[in-house]
């Protein structure tokens, strides 16, 4: 059947095509793309920071939720029309991380819809095994957050968040305010750490605490806060060296750093502060298989991850939804509604 | 009764002399000591680097052994002659690390023998739970060395070393080696990188693989050595960026880097490597009770520490001991022999 698809063509372009669809080989499912989330590294690939990897001919989009529209040789237990969202990896299973059971983070690690062609197509053919399958009943496009809302189960399991801690969130940018419910929901006293003032109002919304570092010592007012102890738990989301710089100052003796954020370049730290205080540091990249388990069960209790989505545009308009998402700071997460049909 | 004590008056210099002795008040206990070990820190206050912390008249010297010579009132579980060692912590109970348990990271720490008077001279009073009771037999000079082995041990903990993992010191001094020493007793397969040839030489007749980064590169090596895998636990004990550029560049994903090293200056981390493979730093410091008693009992059962002496001196050389030590890269332990008769 035709389909709809939109391709990165390369030089920060995409092109609305209309393709055959490709049906599932054994081992696979065909799945009906409801919503596309836009992520921070979809985001990469249109500032053309990517292009080596991607190439000019690519579907991109992986934070997807959609319905199962056809089903390959040899998968049993789905059902066309059962709702699901992907899990968009793809490991080796035989680098020295795979061996040691750690597929998520394999040294030849594909990711789905950037190695791979995605979701922002209305029909979307992946290997059977990466699907999860959705309570009966839940929005789809609320559903289009899981995949990010993993990468958030996965810091805050990693970090071990433990019930009454205070945890300091520096960076409130979607995956930063989605550490932060998770992080409430795990039992946390949680402030998030953000310079620009529409999101700090937006965190306030959600009725966290906030702090803006242009304005005041966010470090010494955690310390006052905590009556000198500092946070249990710091995730780094900014990528900045001022992010460093605080997330060393703040961290409680014994606290944990969870490294969130991408830094492309080398920050200098304070190894200093690590020995004294014998804090850890601790880097958390994707997510595991029960961490996107774990996500569906929470966005199924409702945790507000809802309220970060901005808006909602269909999949003619991918084009301009990239060109305002660069154009705004303030934009948390854009879904494209991919097929009509199935959302 | 008169005692012999070395106390450091400033500028680089010590003086002995003959001092009357400190009875045990309540709750303390008086030591003959016998052996006490020249540490890093020691050096450090004889260049001049901590006048302010030390002042200019101060007995300095913990890592010690010796005999009970004196009991105070209502102490018990202790008899007049019975070979101990020093833990020499003395935390403030009331801190945020105090109140969550972590009493050898005291926000307020004295350290005895550096905050207090140590243990360079032949008597020395100290409060009665910082002893620990030696093993019958145990040979006092090897005792002096509980303090730093405590130490490694207290750093391969917190790395939490398994058995055959692949584990990299950077830095062969005499913390590094007590390190590879403890990291071996573990189980794991321990190599060692260092500058220097005579340590490497120590360091390999000690049966440990070796590296070094001046002519060769180490990362690659280990690399190739564990089929891509990396050091599951590397120890950074060198405090210099090579070292940790050489930690993040060798770690395996999912390793652990266990930061032992004083950096008093901020180095360039490659955090995108944290993230990357998803590698923790864990800061070290100290050690707790639990690591003293197990340092004990590594030393009774012969893990081979006794090989790091390098010498010993009588206290009357003590000031020639330290002006040898900062003029000999190559020496590991020096011990001075403070008591005669307890010796
Ligand atoms: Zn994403
Ligand atoms: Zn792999
Ligand atoms: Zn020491
Ligand atoms: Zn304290």
């Amino acid at each position: 059947m035709k389909i709809d698809a939109a391709y990165y063509t390369g030089n920060g372009s995409f092109e609305l095509r209309q393709v055959e669809d490709v049906p599932p080989g054994p081992g696979e499912v065909q799945v009906e793309t409801a919503y596309c989330g836009i992520c921070g590294t979809d985001l990469h690939v249109y500032l053309g920071h990517m292009e080596a990897r991607i190439g000019d001919n690519r579907v991109i989009g992986h934070e997807m939720s959609g319905r199962v529209s056809a089903i390959g040789e040899g998968v049993e237990g789905f059902a066309v029309g059962e709702p699901v969202v992907v899990r968009p990896l793809a490991h080796c299973g035989a680098c020295p991380a795979c061996k040691a059971g750690h597929i998520h983070v394999c040294h030849n690690l594909k990711f789905l819809g950037l190695d791979t062609d995605g979701a922002f197509q209305n029909r979307w053919t992946v290997p059977a095994h990466v699907l999860h399958k959705l309570p009966a009943g839940m929005a789809l496009d609320h559903a289009a957050l899981v995949e990010p809302l993993a990468v958030a189960v996965h810091d805050v399991r990693r970090a071990r968040v433990a019930v009454g801690e205070d945890v300091l969130v520096i960076g409130g940018g979607p995956i930063g305010m989605l550490v932060a419910l998770v992080a409430r929901h795990a039992g946390a006293r949680v402030t998030v750490s953000e310079v620009n003032e529409n999101r700090l109002k937006l965190a306030e919304d959600m009725g966290f605490a906030t702090a803006n570092p242009k304005r005041e010592d966010v470090a010494a007012r955690v310390m006052a806060e905590t009556g000198n102890k500092g946070a249990d738990v710091v995730f780094e989301v900014s990528g900045t060296q001022p992010g460093v710089d605080l997330m060393t100052a703040v961290t409680a003796t014994r606290g944990r750093i969870c490294m969130v954020a991408i830094h492309a370049q080398k920050p200098q730290i304070d190894m200093f502060r690590f020995f004294w205080r014998e804090i850890e540091l601790i880097g958390a990249r994707t997510y595991e298989i029960t961490d996107f388990d774990a996500a569906i069960a929470m966005l199924s209790d409702g945790i507000g991850v809802e309220t970060l989505i901005t808006e909602i545009r269909p999949l003619a308009e991918l084009p301009q939804a990239f060109k305002a998402l660069t154009e705004n700071p303030n934009s948390m997460k854009t879904l494209i509604r991919v097929s009509e049909e199935a959302a």
